[in-house]
């Protein structure tokens, strides 16, 4: 008999050699239905496997990420069998499983698979998930691994085993088809009840852009086929919400392959949002302590040097630039951190000074491959709301609070409700990769910790997860549709204020070094534009949209009179355009709805004669007739109820 | 008998061989006295050379540049005597005039001259400059003049020689120095009655650093003893107001040799100035139907190519930034305007469109040889509030008009009272070298030149200065110590929209090339900071400064009550600080009054007991004791008066 200790630290007892999907049966039936994969000490394993020694042990389902990736890899050697069915000889790359879904990478050799032919493959997956095959396991010597696939003549399988060692390797067979795989997978194809095959792409063997392109085919696969229904739904509401699409539409933003992938040029409606939103941290920051400061775009490579960063990612990154005489190497910069703490040295600073909050929002370069490039999220340029936070070890847990209020401000005032919270900490068995004293780690893990539960926060606790120089605490905002998207982060630096060797001197006279706070609300203005956008499908908040308004007379005899409305208002601080194209008013309504503006002021005759306008509001319809003063009081006290509210 | 017409179109007859110290004479004796050069036909000669055939002249006295030119050249000629008496056996580079002065980079073999040798050579100079030595023109032959410096061994005229053709070479004498010169010079040493030598500095051999570092006099001379007073006052003066120096006293910018030389860092202080001129000017932007936009720093290589930058500067700049795949090369964006052209043709435009104005606060890149740089004048990285507007040829004029009242409002703004407007045109005789249609030009130049008659501009034009895409207005400042400084600038250009094809649909549905305006106001947020500081010697107008008010408590014992008067004014939106170093009151002025802070707001004992606070004004000294609301009052009233005086 063996002892299995469940995640609630409870035990039982099971015959030796007994599998996780037994365990789960003798829980219930219901479980054993739904688990999917099992933790076994740490190590991710099928359900089939016999245990054979004491170990905890814990059982994963669709809702765990374990769960989902066992369902999706087994869906992907279940696509690999229905592709070789359909087009035999098909050499096979490899197959893991993404965010959503999972690829397979293979060399079709002369036969071409297009969008077209995805059904094909769908129908076939489809049936052979039906004949519910078991995943089995086999561990197989290095020589009959090689031996397998020179008969296959699958060069990309050979090149992945010469890699491994021998007695690591495993094979997982189903129905006729044979992978090299590490696993874990689900005992059987039963649990696959829905599968969509989404797309075809063209991607480098090994990602090496000297090497074959292969055809990757993207797929997703669910346990019910109402999950995949709402999944497809959503997908399309994405695609709707894409920031790249509605960029375009509202003229935020525009790329020129003239000045270079990955490079956005802000619009003029773009430049005016991202001015509101920085605008809007800076008035926060002011409250809170913040001082700007205004750093150059590059900096000497010495710099870089110094900071460690060209030692680590130099090779990687855009390549120095030259002067034309004098022999001097700049790089464009890749963060602010370094500018901030040449600019902490001009001056001695004293244990008085702290903290000394530098904010700038910092444009940073980086090299991103083309094919990484995604709208406004993925880009080789971008513009951090940056600040860094010099502080004395016992004002670390302070400072961190006050960095998590603003952060919580900007989601309630974006209507970000929904987010989660994630605390990076050094791993629990080895301290060793880790710089920094001992003492000063373990104050300010404590610090990140009571200043989350102090904040009444709902943490996630993740060991080795922490970066080398100090442990941090990330904020993932749900979008709309429940996606997770990267924002906000707040770091902990023990690094670069002894690569800079910063000090200051403390009320004991003596030398100190400060702790370093690197933190950005929004992460980058380009990122968070583009999770606004998808967020909100465009429609901005009243107080922060850059046109609230706009006027449409019925027809250019009431041009004139629309321009002293729009006179009036701009003159009242309301930001409002006209749209005086010589057009039909239900077009120019329909154009204008498109525009996502919030509301739109139409004028006629009547209005003009009784100085008045006619006020309607997107997506709530007509507002009646009001005067013009009337309706500054108005929209100025729908605006002030947001502010008031998010203040609250 | 010859014709002479003089500047006033008079003609006046006079003996073939006349010169034109006779010809001033002939006038009077007085102006005799003060000419010391003379323009004979468009080429500037001694006033002792022969006219022999009818010509135009103008006599130039000490006022004008050719006047001052011939002053200084003579002088340099006579330090060079005098440096050769004192140590015999100096070689000579070149001794040229400059802004203010003049100087000498020679070659004193062993013999190292320091600052403290300069009042020997001064009075040297003075003894030679006595006895109203002549200056004597000679005409040589090449192998003339090769002889005469291989005889002295002087390399570096034998150099200069080398380089000039036969028949085009001078010498002048005066004393018992002779040199290589084009001329003209002054009759004689006699009215040089007042000299200066001002510093020694290092200076490599036609400017290359791998040939050797010559040492370099600077100095200056003048006619009155009285002049050369004044000057070393106001030097004196500009030494305090030195941008460099303020800069650091208030804690404005710093450099670090880490990040880079002729990079800037902004330090709080400065970052907060420096925004508020950018809020100022976006204010006035919007009001003029500017758009904001926001490029990327860099910009492919293909870019600029188009632009025919590349061409032009790609040598003497940044090297190019190569990628470490994919095989692109970008540049650090030297201007904004390529970007702006792609923003412009991100949409098709139509003649109702325009003008279309694209605005940004643009950080630029130039390469500068470290030995050019200069405090915040002269940068590597500096920002252009620039902005180019897109316009039809017959909105041209319109436009110009009212780029030049944005720019007179922020001189108004500024207190520059004084400033300078040049008009650059084209070479009068040859309109080959512009590009752009001959109608188009004729058209620009004279928007250009009525816009200013318009605006009452008192005007200068110059021909052949116009840049060879189109002509340009700029504006120079005079500061409070009479200097001037090139500010603000506006340009018509024909050439980009050329190049990068830029189209508009006109009302007869062709298409047609906008024109393009490129416009700074500021010139750049550096130089015009640097600017302002030596204008306002650091005391910025209250409606500027970043910091109106500091509070300070008389003992620690007030520094509750102090930071209570510290939270009223700036939730009253006063920008208000709060020194409350435990120092003795005076010493807490007179450290504050350094920081040119307009109010120092003092509080104690009675002023907390009340809650008024006792109110003292940089340079007025006491303002009696306020409530802290009467206070709010005071200075608003002052900020909106000065506001409204700005707007009127």
């Amino acid at each position: 008999m063996i002892k299995i200790t469940f995640p609630d630290q409870s035990v039982r007892e099971f015959e030796a050699g007994v599998t996780g999907l037994e365990i789960a049966q003798s829980i219930s039936s219901r479980l054993a239905k739904e688990v999917l994969s099992i933790t076994v000490n740490d190590t991710l394993m099928d359900l089939t496997r016999p245990i054979t020694t004491d170990a905890s042990i814990k059982l994963h389902k669709w809702e765990d990420e374990e769960g989902k990736h066992a369902f999706w890899h087994s869906s992907a050697h279940l696509m690999a069998e229905a592709i070789e069915a359909l087009y035999p000889g098909t050499k096979f790359g490899i197959g893991p499983t993404i965010e959503n879904g999972f690829y397979y990478d293979i060399d079709t050799g002369d036969n071409v698979i297009k969008d077209s032919d995805l059904p094909k493959i769908e129908k076939k997956f489809k049936d052979l998930a039906s004949q519910k095959l078991e995943y089995v396991r086999s561990e197989v010597s290095k020589a009959d691994a090689l031996n397998y696939f020179t008969d296959k003549n699958d060069e990309y399988k050979l090149e992945l085993i010469n890699e491994l060692e021998d007695g690591t390797i495993s094979f997982y067979k189903q129905g006729n088809f044979t992978d090299l795989c590490r696993g874990p997978h689900l005992p059987s194809t039963a649990p696959i009840k829905a599968v969509k095959l989404l797309s075809v792409a063209g991607a480098y063997w090994r990602g090496d852009e000297t090497r074959k392109q292969l055809t990757r085919i993207y797929a997703i696969s669910f346990p019910k086929a109402k999950m995949l229904e709402e999944y497809l739904v959503m997908l399309e509401e994405a695609q709707k919400r894409d920031h790249r699409k509605i960029g375009k539409e509202l003229e935020l933003f525009a790329f020129s392959q003239k000045v270079g992938q990955g490079l956005p040029l802000w619009l003029p409606k773009g430049a005016k949002l991202r001015e509101r939103l920085e605008n809007f941290l800076k008035r926060v920051q002011v409250r809170y302590g913040y001082e700007p400061v205004i750093t150059p775009h590059i900096g000497n490579k010495e710099l870089y040097v110094t900071s460690g960063h060209y030692a680590k990612y130099g090779k990687d990154s855009f390549q120095p630039i030259n002067t034309p005489a004098e022999g001097e190497e700049f790089l464009l910069k890749p963060m602010n951190c370094p500018h901030h703490c040449e600019i902490y040295k001009t001056k001695p600073r004293s244990y008085k000074d702290l903290p000394i909050r530098f904010a700038e929002f910092g444009t940073v370069y980086r090299y991103e491959q083309s094919g990484e490039l995604h709208g406004l999220t993925r880009v080789r340029g971008f513009t951090q709301d940056d600040a860094h936070l010099f502080c004395r070890p016992d004002q670390l847990k302070d400072e961190f609070k006050k960095v998590i209020d603003i952060i919580l401000y900007i989601f309630k005032a974006l209507d970000f409700k929904d987010y989660i919270t994630q605390v990076s900490l050094r791993d629990r068995e080895d301290h060793s990769k880790y710089i920094g004293s001992e003492d000063n780690w373990n104050k300010a893990e404590q610090a990140i910790i009571e200043a989350c539960e102090e904040k009444g926060m709902n943490t996630i606790i993740e060991y080795g997860e922490a970066a080398f120089y100090g442990p941090k605490l990330d904020f993932m905002v749900k979008d709309a549709l429940g996606r997770k998207w990267q924002l906000g982060t707040i770091q902990v630096d023990y690094n670069l204020p002894e690569r800079f060797e910063l000090e200051y001197i403390g009320s004991d006279n003596q030398k100190h070094r400060p702790v370093m706070i690197h933190r950005a609300p929004f992460g980058s203005m380009e990122r968070f534009v583009a999770v606004l956008i998808e967020h909100t499908a465009g429609k901005f908040p009243l107080w922060l949209t850059p046109e609230q308004v706009v006027i449409l007379p019925i027809s250019e005899k009431y041009n004139d009179y629309a321009e002293k409305v729009l006179n009036f208002l701009n003159n009242s601080d309301i930001r409002a355009v006209l749209d005086d194209r010589n057009e039909k008013i239900g077009k120019k309504i329909r154009d204008n709805e498109l525009k996502r503006i919030p509301y739109l002021l139409i004028v006629g005759e009547k209005e003009a004669e009784e100085g008045k306008i006619a006020v309607r509001k997107q997506g709530e319809g007509d507002k009646g007739t009001m005067l013009q003063q009337e309706f500054v009081d108005f929209i100025n006290q729908e605006v002030d109820k947001m502010l008031s509210e998010i203040e609250q």
